[in-house]
C-alpha cells in the first residue's frame, strides 16, 4: 500500500466511525499524543483530545446523527504529516441515498504518521455547492476490509 | 521568536495579503514547491498551484472583496507541518466596525516549514456560530512589523 493510499485509508476509517456511529471507533481513529483540533458545521473551532471527543461523543449518540459519506477524497503528503480534502454527502431524505434530499459539505482532514500509521489530529467541515454528478462514486479507493 | 509564533506570523502574513487585496503579496504567502490546496466557504476544494492562486487573484481583484480581519489564532505544530485554526471576521456593512454586520467564518489554515519560513499549503474557511463578545481583539500576538 503506499503512503497515499495509507492515509486514505485512515480517512475512510475516520468515514467508517461516523457513518456506523461508533464513539470507540472514532476514538481510535484521533491520535491520542498530540493536540486535536476540530471544526464541525457551523461550530467555532475546538481545541483539545477532551473537548474534541466529546463533540464526536454527543453527535454519534444523538437520534440526528447523520448518514454519511465520503467522495472526491484527495490526499497530500507533507513528510509526518497529510491533508485529505474530501466531500461530505449528508443523506437527510427519508428515501436512502435520494440525492435530492442530500447536503454537501466540503471536508479537510489532517493526519500526522504515528508509527506505522496515521492517525487524526484535525477534522474541518462546512457547506459546499457541489454538483452531484461530479462525485466519484465508483472511482477507485482502498478497501478497508 | 518561538515556532508558534513563526507560524501565527506566517498566518498573520496571509491575512495582510488577503485584507490588503495584494494578489503579490498573496502569492509569496503560498509555498512554491507544494501541492497546494484551498476550499473557499460554499466551494468545493480546489487543488493545485494554478487553480488556488487563481481563485485568490479573482477574489482579491474583486469590487466584493471582503474587509477581513483574523481572531483566536490557535496553532500547533506538527513537525514540519503546522495547523492554525482561527475566526475570520468579514466586515460587510457600511459602518466600519459594526460588529452587528459582521458574518463569521472559521478557519483552517495548514503551513509546511521551508526553510527558515513556514510556507502555506492550504486554507478552508467556512460559516461559523460565533458569540462576537468572546474574540480577543486585545489578544497579545507577534507583530508583522
Amino acid at each position: 500500500m503506499s503512503e497515499q493510499d495509507a492515509v486514505l485509508f485512515a480517512n475512510q476509517a475516520f468515514y467508517a466511525a461516523f457513518a456506523g456511529r461508533d464513539p470507540d471507533a472514532m476514538e481510535q481513529v484521533w491520535a491520542k499524543d498530540r493536540t486535536l483540533t476540530c471544526v464541525h458545521p457551523g461550530w467555532a473551532p475546538l481545541t483539545g483530545r477532551e473537548q474534541v471527543l466529546a463533540s464526536w461523543r454527543s453527535i454519534l449518540s444523538g437520534n440526528s446523527a447523520p448518514r454519511i459519506s465520503c467522495h472526491q477524497e484527495h490526499a497530500v503528503i507533507y513528510g509526518d504529516c497529510a491533508a485529505v480534502t474530501c466531500i461530505e454527502v449528508i443523506e437527510s431524505g427519508v428515501a436512502q441515498g435520494e440525492r435530492a434530499q442530500a447536503q454537501y459539505l466540503a471536508a479537510t482532514n489532517i493526519f500526522v504518521r504515528v508509527g506505522h500509521i496515521w492517525a487524526m489530529v484535525h477534522h474541518h467541515a462546512g457547506p459546499a455547492n457541489v454538483d452531484p454528478r461530479t462525485l466519484d462514486d465508483d472511482a477507485e479507493r482502498p478497501k478497508l476490509n
